[in-house]
């Protein structure tokens, strides 16, 4: 800012701190804005600015004709509690919340363990992608376009532009499901999200109260039990038998299930207990969450078609996300509702974010889509990622089958298996991995067998070295 | 996809379909691999391979050396619940959700409305900042910058960009909050956040509980009342009387205040309400959030420092924004947080958002400010609303001030008028000033003096002529 704001700023702290500091006291007299003026080198109206603001704040009194006075009286006892910071009162979702700790300082520490070791590590924990191949070009220029034209579309978009997302980008995703996932959606059913987190924590906010039965597969994804935990209701874990999850009759509100590929494990789920699972769900009125969390890539036979293209009474959502098909920093899900859900979910998202957060992005993508970039972009990488996970599966097999029953799923971006062995045994093997610099994930799980620890290694984003390097540590750790 | 694909595709869905229409009937032997590929003219990999899916899918059930039979009994009963779409159970708070419905519907209603009207009218009712005057070539250059360097950019980020926004951007907040709003504040106690609304919606969800009571001023933004409403907790409306807010004894757990300048009527809370406010949360171990939603605009005068300056217990939320200041599309606010408050509000953030969703903003954002060029528009922006603000404020007590009370704090984006007259013949004003064309947003609320009814014009988006044009019309609106 300018000089002359400067010397004002500096006055008013100087008149300020002197009341508080009660180096000036209630009732006492201020000089006059001449004399103040002439002892700063400012002009008058300056001053009078100062004593304006002060007045208007209630540190000064301006009596007419008899000049300025203090009128603040600076209460030196607020100081005891200076030091001291408050502990606050937490709702019983900010104490849920709060809980969340351990595991989110968990990744957390495991996060900062990565990046300060070597770089000789081999890190199948990593759930990326290969961008080494992505077309950044052709990705930018759509970002670059936006970016320009931003200015001729600024009175459309504040106009229509809801919180459920961009209205092309919908339109691209309604295409896309139709021609790729066999579901028939109208774009105004469809929610452009942060991610798939965003849908799984709202859903559960909308669906289940505290103290409700939330159903999920056992192992699931991390996040599906926080947002469980979150809303406070109570989490049932459903086994899984090598055809994906078994069914109940559950007494719950709502169900989170990977179908078509179970995570992590890889199972796929029969078309039995699919139609099971929409019945379970029409006799309990519950919802189903659909999780298709990496279904762009397949590597043998046809895709399956989503447990949505069964539901005929509108119980199931679908998610999906872009999160392993676009560059890191692109943070783009969708949810497809139910259209009697759609309206009340939109709402929801509303409180949180009014308007789309990452509007450029959703309007390139949705070009990206519209002029078959991202199909071609998807086609490359499932011949690319085909390969990786052929040679990772082959070697497994060849150096691991002892330890390890690895799922034969041809889809995605990790291989699964479960230890075969002792507990004690499989403690031993996990520090001998670390010592050997290779990394991965890990889930145990109460199956139909009992408690069975398994472990799954992420190979999108490896080269060929690296995952032969990898698994070669892992035989070493076996052996160990 | 190519034509193998295409032609599997194809047999896929006839076969599934004729077993799901009762064609092929439960426990049918299906044609062999041979005989259908001759028919389909395909290979006889293609029709094992939509064989293989239809079984992993629990369609079909192969039987070594018989052949394969339909394993599914379709289900026709299914199909009476087909037309109909099931109501969903919600939560309670999905229910509290879905009964924001008016007013959500209200607002797009109204923008729809202005949508399809001429572009003659005066739109006083829109709060968006003059872009006109925004340097996009600079901001443009920013994100191009951003864009470009990504890829350098992804190691890093990934390991240590948390949900609560990029570390660069926290930075240049808190030197920003430092030098221009007296707040000095450590940048791991900053979270960016998607306007101010994600950070209203979860500070109410992480401090109130269903029935808890939470004060807000009335009038008050409508999202403040719509994130309590959400969370079921009571609103408490404190009263306004010319000096702010007017404290007293509540039994609440939080409250919200617009200090600086009142939203919408523009008054100036008095440093001694400031301190009552904070011997009150003391005293009931309450929070306060510090909306400061356009204190970036002051064309008189000092700023006002926050109320978080005069803060030692770490009672106060200060919120800011930069909705005001940048292009419409760029969603971005943030947070200051006790130091006690801010693990708890990073994990609230991390459920929907584990990562910070406009990366890419954000980091251009961090650039543009820490290169001077975000306070240089602010200057500029400071000069051109100074100039429209007097214009307008003159216009209406010339010719307005009859009828209307106008608030005189000289700052912000908008001017804020109380009705003098009756509210009959505001009814009347109101229809007339429709039929006028020009639009304005209106409040009504309860006051120490009963109830009133208010305007406020927002200016920042219209020429000096379009000013000039919607005041004539509100006179003779008024005159009617």
């Amino acid at each position: 800012m300018n000089r002359q704001y400067t010397k004002m700023k500096a006055l008013y702290h100087a008149v300020r701190d002197a009341i508080h500091d009660g180096n000036l006291v209630y009732g006492e007299k201020l000089p006059s804005t001449r004399e103040l003026a002439a002892s700063y080198h400012i002009s008058r109206g300056t001053v009078n600015q100062v004593y304006d603001t002060l007045t208007a704040q209630g540190y000064l009194q301006s009596e007419h004709g008899r000049g300025t006075f203090v009128a603040y009286q600076a209460d030196l006892s607020h100081e005891e509690y200076q030091v001291k910071s408050c502990t606050h009162h937490l709702s019983a979702w900010g104490n849920r919340i709060q809980q969340l700790e351990q595991q989110t300082a968990q990744q957390t520490a495991q996060a900062r363990d990565h990046s300060k070791e070597n770089s000789e590590v081999i890190d199948f924990s990593k759930y990326q992608p290969d961008l080494s191949k992505f077309p950044y070009d052709e990705w930018n220029n759509r970002l670059y376009a936006e970016i320009r034209h931003r200015e001729e579309n600024v009175i459309h978009a504040s106009a229509s532009v809801s919180s459920t997302g961009d209205p092309k980008l919908r339109e691209a995703i309604a295409a896309y499901l139709r021609r790729m996932r066999g579901i028939h959606v109208d774009a105004d059913h469809i929610a452009v999200t942060a991610g798939s987190m965003q849908a799984i924590a709202l859903l559960t906010q909308l669906l289940a109260d505290p103290g409700d039965h939330v159903v999920t597969e056992s192992p699931c994804y991390v996040g599906i039990s926080q947002a469980i935990m979150a809303a406070g209701a109570k989490l049932i874990e459903a086994n899984l038998d090598g055809q994906g999850l078994v069914p109940q009759n559950w007494d719950a509100r709502m169900l989170f299930v990977t179908p078509s590929r179970q995570f992590p494990t890889g199972e796929m789920l029969s078309l039995e207990r699919r139609q099971t699972l929409l019945d379970w769900a029409h006799r309990r009125d519950a919802m189903i969450v659909e999780d298709d969390y990496d279904s762009e890539f397949r590597y043998r036979g046809m895709h399956v078609e989503p447990l949505k293209t069964l539901d005929k009474e509108g119980r199931v959502i679908y998610l999906g996300s872009f999160t392993k098909t676009l560059p890191f920093e692109v943070r783009l899900g969708y949810v497809v509702l139910p259209p009697t859900l759609a309206d009340t979910f939109r709402k929801a998202q509303a409180l949180y974010e009014p308007r789309p957060v990452n509007l450029i992005e959703q309007r390139a993508l949705a070009a990206f889509m519209t002029s078959g970039q991202y199909e071609r972009h998807l086609r490359r990488m499932n011949r690319l990622y085909s390969r990786k996970f052929h040679m990772l599966l082959k070697l497994l097999n060849q150096q691991l089958s002892t330890w390890f029953d690895w799922v034969e799923n041809e889809a995605g971006l990790h291989v699964f298996g479960w230890w075969r062995g002792m507990p004690s045994a499989y403690e031993a093997f996990r520090a001998s991995a670390r010592s050997q610099g290779v990394h991965y994930s890990e889930v145990s799980s109460s199956t139909s067998d009992g408690i069975k620890v398994g472990i799954y290694l992420s190979f999108a984003h490896l080269s060929d070295a690296q995952i032969q390097e990898g698994v070669a540590r892992l035989q070493k750790a076996v052996m160990d």
